[in-house]
């Protein structure tokens, strides 16, 4: 098989999205719609905290593989951006406000007991996935962030509009998240397409797309599940009190 | 904290399983009662197929971390039982017996194309955890066969008299298990009882089964999001003729 152009590449990266990014879950529909309840929201953002808490883990294990000083320090980015430059500041520290805003315990949000097995089954899957393959998958795997614009615009907006309990302060996460994923999808994107130049690599790198899309996708059926319907709360997991 | 004593761990360890163990999943209610359809059964059996074939690997993963050739060579007859003394033998050829049985195209099964991922999430979360976690809790993670005798004659008397598609023969997987299980059981009960002196060490050990039934139990939850209700199936999956 050749390989495919650089653009080719992209736009394989670029249907994936169209067709697997969790922007289509049926549970973002019903957060973003204005149709959940308050204790729905509260597990979404219980157990998306988890993933927010092991993005800086995921991403010193990729920056520990990369044997280019560059490739480091840009990916350093990402670790200030999520652990902020002091306490309380970054994304990990905003997450906590909006948990805060939902009436959540910080305490209790923080010790991960109210988690959901299947959502930390599956960010883990992703730190083991950024640890194992190869970079350029690693790298790939991220580009989740090249659709996730849209869909912070879309929660913003219908969020605000539907909820009585979220206020901007408390999405203050996602107001300052477009512009960091903009820049660091920009710089994966480009490293994908210079380093994946056979096709083999190249149909890694897709599958390390799909995969990321995968992880997402099985984070809201979880909730679904345990929420939504049957609501059918796994043994231990955070029950809302609604 | 004083430590518990030997007896009162085995019993916390036979409560957890009373209370945790994917028996009381509805929907093994649904597999053993006569309540599922064929496809149904096929989408169990497919994905529970990469669980089977992973338990040699988390096996080996653990022989590989024993300093002691007297648990090893235990240990090593696990390997004997799912990968068989010959091709075509064990418990993993035995499972293909039961998915061949369904009606399910072999080279599919084994591809893992059609594997929900939180099956996925689920199963490699064990093999991470076995290689990853003291080693007195990677053996507690096997205790769940404690529990599996009585799931498995559930299991056995019950498909066969509700579904005429499921015959004693593919069914031969479980026949043989019982015996196995109980003799590995026994062994990992006794090494647990004996290892974990301390407070901290036997608090692992209860976290450790209890991680398991999570595996075990968010595997059931993600079969029924897909395949029950609201039979929302992800991107991929295995999708049933019926």
């Amino acid at each position: 098989m050749t390989p495919m152009s650089a653009d080719e590449l992209e736009a394989r990266l670029r249907d994936i999205g169209a067709r697997r990014y969790h922007r289509l879950h049926p549970f973002h529909r019903l957060l973003h719609g204005g149709g959940c309840t308050k204790g729905q929201v509260q597990a979404w953002a219980l157990n998306r905290y988890y993933y927010q808490a092991m993005i800086p883990v995921k991403d010193a294990s990729l920056i520990a593989r990369c044997e280019d000083s560059a490739t480091r320090r840009e990916w350093r980015g990402r670790l200030v951006d999520h652990d902020g430059a002091h306490a309380g500041e970054g994304g990990i520290a905003r997450w906590l406000k909006l948990t805060d805003g939902l009436g959540l315990d910080r305490d209790y949000v923080v010790s991960l007991r109210g988690l959901l097995p299947a959502t930390r089954f599956a960010v883990d899957a992703y730190v083991h996935f950024v640890r194992e393959k190869p970079l350029v998958e690693a790298i790939a795997s991220s580009l989740t962030e090249l659709f996730s614009p849209q869909i912070i615009s879309e929660r913003i907006e219908g969020m605000l509009r539907s909820y009585d309990f979220v206020t901007a302060e408390t999405l203050a996460y996602f107001s300052q998240r477009p512009p960091q994923a903009e820049r660091d999808a920009r710089f994966a994107l480009d490293y994908v397409k210079q380093n994946a130049r056979t096709r083999e690599t190249q149909q890694g790198v897709l599958a390390a797309l799909e995969f990321k899309c995968d992880v997402l996708w099985a984070m809201l059926d979880a909730l679904y599940h345990a929420y939504v319907a049957p609501k059918h709360l796994p043994p231990g997991a955070f029950a809302p009190p609604d």
